[in-house]
């Protein structure tokens, strides 16, 4: 943790202590080191340029680079400057990424509903960043449990479950009964009145009956992704 | 609904619009004609001397009186007047029944786990007083899913369903899935932290993704019970 | 529930088990077998063209089909691929059903407030496609009593009643009262400040002093219609 | 409202700004003359002692003083010191007024269950102590309507009602829309589950359809009899 | 209250239990016996057309027609149907009024800040519709109390104080603190943050230290000035 | 998933379906080869005598089982039947495991305050069940950051980081910060007033800048055991 | 605070009570003397002609104003009429001060993150209309600790801390701990989900384990910066 | 603040970080050199051996010590092992000071109501422990304004004010609007109903119209003394 930054090429006086001032941001340009994966830009918030400078100066010494909640204006933006950045419109994401990573093992992306896939698709792209093999799983709420029952295969064969669900959330509960393998749950803001902008999922997964399910914030795709990515890593490690 | 109440024996002065003056209430002596089930006594903030009076009032007319929330005091309080009521100390009701009632058909009360078994107990005992037959299923939580499959049998036959569940209250949301009859949810106060005591389960069950899943107040299996019992006198009707 | 389900027409290999895979949604083919009424299209977040192609899909094996929460873009998509389907504007309903439905029996819609009509009439279009008859009545509120109180002929005649209410919601209070039959409550929207977003009224119907009282989510009229199309299905079962 | 304060017979230096410095409470010695009546000692967080002394204090110089929260020990320190003062145990009150008072008029206090009669008594004897008569009528809730239709001498007649209420809180939107005279809502506690400690009834209240219902705080009864009170005054004065 | 209804000239056969019937709503053509006031028109939820229809029945009885929340379309379509009525775009009323009405008293309509004007001006004119006189007194915010404590001469002579204020709505404590007469609270949602669209406003003024403050719902100025109108309406009476 | 289960010894007719049927519950005998841990006793809410009961069955057939929240009611009524039973009074754990168990790496238990030392004590014998090292760092809380930082040998040996905290839930976002590995976080309810009985917490440690970090219930000590555990079980696979 | 005011020029008879009344607002002329600081002007529900009204009145008396919450047109309106005025588009503030300023210390103003910066801009230029030197440091959020530790200059020197942030708001927390001065903090609106629009980051500042951070309102950028000039002068008068 | 840190005398290997390891807790020996001020020992969820033994711990190193939220079992336990320390039971706090304490200032402590005591109390004890002059002002609420007014000389001479309140919590705004110096806000839990624990005086301090509030937490009234302290430190370093 108080590991040595590898000090980046373009490095002014205050990249010293490790990042990048740019006045109105201070880009971390050694989370990888500590963290396991380059800093991610959350666009929301940010102007276009202020979205595509960060990204021009972590690509400089990444070659995995991630920015969500990208509008596409600020897609446009971030292409103009990195040509070789991604932009999908269903997650919001854009990204950067070599065409080989060290394969990590497989997450399999669970949703409940149609309404579900940007956030599913946040995770996923996240989990694809760090270098990890995703299956999509789409549509297999719990009011029709024979969906989810006919992908017998996928529960058995992934190492770690996504479960995206909006409405009562329930999909995690299930989920997390049938297999032996960390499952992380996503609350999405998907429903009306009751659910209360996704609170009615997110309260749910937290009292889930299903033994180890975790939780992160609703519509956090990335996060869930992330965690699955770090916890990929530590199998790697493991095999090494 | 306008409908004339027949007059009670000991009808006083008051009673002839309906109700028996108690001071601190009113006893409705003509709740059956209207809503098709004798006033039902909530002892909670009621003294078990008041209780017990209330239910004697409603023994003398009725065959079946009911009274929720009872404690130990309040239950030996009313034994005391009326030697024929039964108290189940599990549900906390006192009530008295006819040994026979026109058979309405079959309630499947479904709980999720061991500690909601109060309230399916409230819920079991009204339908009972309505005269329908139940059907108890216990501890079949959504966290292990085979224990619910295991009861194909009630699942086909019954005519409604009550599901009763605290945490995230995923069960009904499954029921309703492989079911094609009424299904009424109670949420619980079992569970702790985010649960909020019953307001995950309850939000959770209002925004099921399940079709048509109708849900009642937190612990209420009484009126669950009694929607059921309605909903049976419906069919009951249907066949005369 | 384990019920073979009758194989559609152009199935798929994938709709050997129950459903047919769009990539972005599973359309439960069986779900009238399961539940007794075929999947309900939920509009909101769907594209145009998703609802349309899940719309013709199950038009092909059903002859009742719905769609809610439509927008007219969804309707215009929905019809240009079923000609057949019919659009009302005030429920945004998209729905297909044979002039000639076995008659279930009667539900009286019995609405508070003028603004409460657009919920009013989801429910009243779901009962429908059950094929029920619908008895509407409208800007009753507890706040002009008589209005209601006028009604006794269909208060005494319906077989189930669905209560639609916002601000303090007491109408379905006042309705349980009155009748001997089933009362399903649907909370609006409708109302400013203290309502929450209808959240008033949610909890005004859970904590309804009226026995019996289901209630669903808030403007969800669409759920009530459909528990009340299954309670009527159970009448009709009865019948036979 | 800067009005001249009478001085009290025992005042310190400190009271010649119109209160009495006990050092833990300055006892507002002019509150009747700026607010129509003698300051109300609120029992709960002051010990038996405290609560004495500031009664006595008031006894000097008012012949209507008024506690309220009474535990019986505050109840027995306070009657220790002032002898003529009288302790209700339903309402918690101790209180000390002249047989003989002024008539304000009618006010009727209207609860909705048998639980819902501490806080009805504690309004009532708060407009009792103001002078004017009360009315109480008790446990017609709106379940059984009949029983307030039978109250039609005292919905004509009275000044203002004070409605009290707990679960949903209905009863004030039914009788606002039925008399012509204020309407104070008094939500209480009464219930359990979404009730959430009364904040069901008490925004039930606050949204009521029923035109110019005002609302106090959960449980406060002598809020709302104080407010009639008032009320009542100005009708006094009115005829002067 | 069961008091009868004078018969309206153009009277259908729906009418005759004192309702027009207009299919989307039904017009209360008594309430004005009931209540004291004709019925008021919410246009919020209603199409012009709606309203304006509603506001023209009225008018045909009634010589005072008020509607709120009228938007510009609203108002345009009232006016061209009933040519007398006005419309005040600040407080967003129109409405029919004769220009003699019996004088009832005077109510000071305070408000704490410039932004809470158009809530303010909402109760003000209900309040003239009866035929009080309103003080009006604007921006007096207790963070600068001498603003409020300028107004010695409304203080004493007003008959009823409507009390209108957002973000902490501290001003009816201050004010119910120096007045003996009625004090009506109206919380706004002006504010932001932990005001919570003025939730912050509604708890304070319920859990006022000042005795016998009312309140009503957040940005109902309608309703404060409804039932300033019906305590001044009592005053009258009491004159009589 | 659906994989066989390993039929129990004393299995009873209702055993085939992989649970043992005990009227107020249903064991769940093969729960460990679904979900790689056997079922956990959750004790609030059952009676001792049914705790031991459930905990002797599992004992027959499992060699690690845990049962938490239990009072020492519970615990003597569990080691009667039980005799190598372990109660740890701290964490209300009783537990049953086997010196041995295959190491499966370490997980380290950060608490933020010493009031959090029995939800972290739950988390730390949870991940002991499961067979791996626990680093326990007590009192490292935000405020006091050297004391966090003095951690360095643990910040970068451990496998996955367990941290616990009530109050403000901030400690999680800094260790996230600081480490590559997976970080579970555990609000507590310890804190008061706007704590709101660990939903500060909770809502913090959810919308942590801290990327990955996934929340469990509050005070779900077990639930992050539990997925530490599993997170672990999936390195040792990748070892094999 | 009963102290004279000095009464201004152009004062109108009501101004001798201390204020300018303009009928929609009545401009606080003494509020320097009483508080210390000229009235702000808060433009969110103020016309721009209102709002330039009230700073020209301002303007004629005092050399600081400050209007905040401006929106451009509000800053084009005020600019018409005070030409001297700036507009800073960041904070959305328009202020008028005089070059030099008696120095009163430094105030360091830290925000977590580069979203948090107009928040952060408010506090900022209210500090400096106070006569106190800011220093500004942005994105040091806790998940990049270093990024915070290495500003350790400014930790030591500065008088005051105004810590501005949002999601779990940790800095606070934080700060706190490494500073022996005062430490304000300011939640921030920034985040979703869970972070409900600032909630979470006003609890966990509320509940901060950080002795003696004190709290304003969510995007309260003002309010902090307005108590840190407060805090200051303090220092300055025990200077003199 | 990475200043070093004054070696205690009885250090052991773990305190050259700055803190005593006693395995339940880390106690924190150079606090008062980062934050001024010892560390505090917050007694609830400790027991009283723990607080004994960290209290002594300190005393050994520090002439002042500050125990909170003491029950007098811990009071005991503390004053066994160090004879010197004094219990306030009305705080519930203990305490070691010396006598003669660099006078700082005077901090004026206000309180709304007479229940509002204890936590005034915790306050006007912390700010006494940091060597400035308390003046308490006692039962000040603003429903008799007068009270408040006639404290002119406190108003105009304290350096900063702790203002201390329940119920609607308006007193900060008004003392806000009265004084040029600090004001820090302390809501209290007194009250009951739509007070909800404290929250809404919480609210309504931090929407405060009265410009410069700030606010700790729900009956913190050690936070408050604390902030108060280090504000009057600022001004004795500036005086130096």
């Amino acid at each position: 943790m108080p590991r040595k930054c590898k000090q980046p090429q373009r490095a002014t006086a205050a990249s010293t202590s490790g990042y990048l001032d740019l006045l109105y941001a201070k880009v971390d340009l050694c989370r990888r080191q500590r963290q396991g994966f380059p800093e991610v830009i959350y666009c929301q918030g940010k102007t276009p340029t202020q979205a595509a400078t960060i990204f021009a100066s972590l690509a400089q010494q990444e070659n995995t680079v991630l920015a969500t909640r990208a509008t596409p204006a600020h897609a446009k933006a971030i292409r103009a400057k990195t040509r070789t950045a991604v932009f999908d419109p269903v997650s919001s994401c854009v990204f950067l990424r070599p065409h080989k990573l060290p394969h990590l093992g497989t997450v399999a992306v669970l949703s409940a509903g149609t309404s579900d896939g940007p956030v599913a698709e946040e995770a996923a792209i996240t989990v694809e960043c760090f270098g990890a093999q995703v299956e999509r799983v789409r549509d297999v709420g719990v009011a029709g449990l024979h969906r989810l029952l006919a992908q017998a295969a996928i529960l058995t064969t992934a190492d770690v479950f996504i479960v995206v669900a909006g409405m009562e959330g329930a999909l995690p509960s299930v989920v997390a009964g049938l297999v032996d393998k960390p499952v992380i749950a996503v609350p999405t803001s998907v429903g009306y009145g009751a659910n209360l902008g996704g609170i009615a999922a997110l309260l749910g997964m937290l009292t889930s009956c299903g033994s180890g399910v975790t939780v992160v914030n609703i519509d956090n795709g990335f996060g869930a992704g992330f965690a699955a990515g770090q916890i990929l890593r530590l199998k790697r490690v493991a095999k090494e």
